[in-house]
């Protein structure tokens, strides 16, 4: 059942080691389309939103700041037409700020979550509808 | 970019309608493989577990009461190999007992999730992998 990613799950899959794992902002813009919309993503200040390529860097460095070692592992990609929906598990530890999250505790967090991709013809992003568990994280927080 | 549906697009579409928005517990033999295993699930009791028929229905049952008039639609899938991921949104209004829940509210709540659905051969369910915005509907709840 194994076939060899395409080229946009090669790019899907550096995106998410290069950006959002590592946290390389400026390596960003080799995968993103001029413009990137956050169609749906509960909790997440960004949602409904538009934003240029700073946009994006500047809601990739503030999502960071919770967890900055945080590491996402697709589990399943799912590809067809526009569309790349990504089944993913994430881990990090919580030490330092973000928006609604108490101060830092240290602990080591998880949660699984899924996310949509939307491909231009160049193979670019467009922009994502998401969803996150964020009560599993806001009970390993304050529970 | 439009095209028409699948079968299995279909299939799930009818599936989601007749079992999970109108209650259909009889109808779900149509659409289930003999087994039907709930790979990542979070904060629903049966996750991890593999599910005859039988004990699939007295999930629908004990999952559908907090919300009867519920209705899932969905807004996207992509499909490929044995997978359909489906963006869906939810909305219902809670009048009925839940595990995990305060009693019944009245209120008209709203959510998004995500499922990844797998087939088997026959085009029947063999399970999920799915995450829901849990914490927007306690804050809708409770809030």
């Amino acid at each position: 059942m194994s076939e060899p990613d395409s080229i946009r799950k090669r790019r899907l899959r550096e995106f998410l080691d290069r950006v959002w794992s590592a946290g390389e902002g400026d390596a960003a813009d080799e995968y993103l389309a001029e413009s990137y919309t956050i169609h749906n993503d509960p909790g997440d200040p960004w949602e409904g939103r538009t934003l240029s390529r700073e946009g994006f860097r500047e809601r990739l460095t503030a999502s960071r700041a919770a967890a900055p070692d945080q590491k996402f592992d697709p589990v399943r990609m799912v590809e067809s037409g526009d569309t790349i929906a990504v089944a993913w598990r994430w881990s990090g530890t919580h030490t330092g700020p973000a928006p609604g999250l108490p101060p830092p505790t240290g602990r080591a967090l998880a949660m699984t979550g899924a996310t949509f991709y939307f491909f231009d013809g160049d193979d670019r992003l467009t922009g994502h509808w998401q969803i996150a568990d964020r009560l599993g994280i806001y009970r390993q927080i304050t529970g």
